[in-house]
């Protein structure tokens, strides 16, 4: 940690000079005051990517949904809950040379929000609406001038990797994108990962 | 801790030869192998009933949803992640004296879970079939002979707390019941709490 800080100041490393954005974590999506939909994502892989741009020499904005992880220092984090403070997050801290969008982002969230506890009455439970979150990363690898140049997207699939990564990479429109499967147990929230890297041109596979 | 894991093996205190079950956290009730239903309960009370029970010289075991809490020293814990695994897991502790429901139990778990990740199509967003789940603290303070002879609720309530207190205590057939007013912004994962304690015959206001 030291090291890293000691680092960042220097300002030595090959990404010296370039912003790097990078969102990390769940998001959760509030039902009413005490219940939320949440998605399975420790922050650990956002966070270390973070530090390790850091360690690198860019500066960093790590936007980062609720975690159990510490601010990585040497960097700036910023707490958000929603999709849609996340993304309004993102939009405030470009420019950036890189984006990388590691969250676990919601797809949806409750089309209304209570504001007050829904009670368990006698009657049938209810069923929740929901409405699409705004899509962060398609947002920011949408051409324009302030589309970062290198924009990486991350899927977390539990069957039919290489399709369904390949797929979310041309609808995205982003440059690289790394899918986990998360279809074993015990792989969200835990330390390793199966993973697939997909660029407009090449794939690799890591386990 | 250490004073009360060498105090717990003293075993000294007033409640010493008295088993007590204590749930806390929150649960976690899967829509998908990514996503989930949860609620906002950091642990915090739950866990610190459970240690100054055991500090009491209880034997205690802590039924914890999931936390970001380390298991407390000198006692048991149990970790699960849905009411139904902490139904099972109450029921399998059974008997004991005292019964603590300090858990935020989730109300509802979605009527199906899918076994894949739900893909967000072109489409409508889905809208979630709910399920009621089984009633843990109405379960334990039922007649018979493994009921504890003191059960405690806990109501987590935004509005009308003494009038939904009341209520909920004479449903439930708990013996006490600590009613915890949420409404304001930061208490739940907080480290405060507005409390109403009722009993049968009295009532008792804390801030």
């Amino acid at each position: 940690a030291i090291f890293a800080a000691i680092q960042a100041a220097l300002n030595k490393g090959p990404l010296r000079g370039r912003h790097a954005i990078v969102t990390s974590g769940p998001t959760h999506e509030p039902i009413d005051p005490v219940r939320f939909i949440a998605n399975r994502s420790s922050g650990k892989q956002g966070h270390a990517i973070a530090s390790a741009l850091a360690a690198l020499g860019a500066r960093v904005t790590l936007i980062s949904g609720p975690v159990s992880l510490p601010d990585p220092p040497g960097l700036t984090t910023i707490h958000v809950e929603t999709a849609r403070e996340m993304q309004s997050a993102v939009q405030a801290a470009l420019p950036a040379d890189i984006a990388v969008c590691a969250a676990a982002v919601g797809d949806w969230r409750t089309a209304t929000e209570a504001g007050q506890k829904i009670k368990k009455g006698g009657g049938a439970p209810p069923s929740l609406a929901l409405a699409e979150n705004p899509d962060i990363l398609a947002g920011i690898s949408a051409p324009g001038p302030q589309r970062p140049r290198l924009v990486v997207g991350f899927a977390a699939e539990t069957e039919k990797l290489e399709e369904h990564a390949a797929t979310k990479r041309a609808r995205k429109g982003c440059d690289w994108l790394v899918a986990n499967n998360v279809g074993g147990t015990g792989i969200m929230g835990g330390n390793e990962n199966e993973v697939l890297l997909l660029t407009e041109t090449d794939s690799a596979h890591w386990d």
